[in-house]
């Protein structure tokens, strides 16, 4: 079972889209953060602070960045530099942990 | 920052009714479990294996528990049986913690 160890969970979820897109926080040792979280079918738009790495857990989907469009599936990943926008379309519940890059 | 600390995290999402209902599951260093999940507005019925406390963080619900019918409000929570049955209707995200009682 793929596990992250000895992290701090932010009970209170987050919650985008009234529900559509959920996650939990998760603080490591090292102070730096990420989310688990979930998509249900729809096309998002996010916007970043700091740098992410979006890993696809399970399900796919596509993502407009910039002039790319990515299809990104389970064990797949992609980077968002800081400060921007990304429009992701999701055709089946997504699973995916976001790494943020300080 | 209302926290859980020192726990491990299963990556993979639990996914119910679509999507609709969605959990990750935190395993304490005692071994205890617990999920930190959300439920989109709608109808569940669930069935318990161990007995759980169900704690609401946001949002509210009615449970039918046999022949009681609770209105749970966040901060409140509710106890359910092992290996029994309980169905819950929610008007809105709801954002829970269940405990499960071994």
């Amino acid at each position: 079972m793929d596990t992250f160890e000895n992290v701090s969970v932010v009970k209170k979820a987050n919650v985008y889209f009234e529900g559509k897109v959920t996650s939990r926080t998760l603080v490591f040792a090292d102070g730096s953060k990420k989310t688990l979280g979930v998509m249900l079918p729809g096309t998002y738009t996010f916007n970043t602070q700091a740098a992410e790495v979006m890993e696809i857990l399970a399900g796919n989907c596509e993502v407009h960045l910039g002039k790319n469009t990515l299809h990104v599936r389970a064990g797949e990943s992609f980077d968002v530099p800081a400060l921007s926008t990304f429009e992701i379309t999701c055709p089946e519940v997504v699973d995916y942990c976001c790494s943020f890059v300080e």
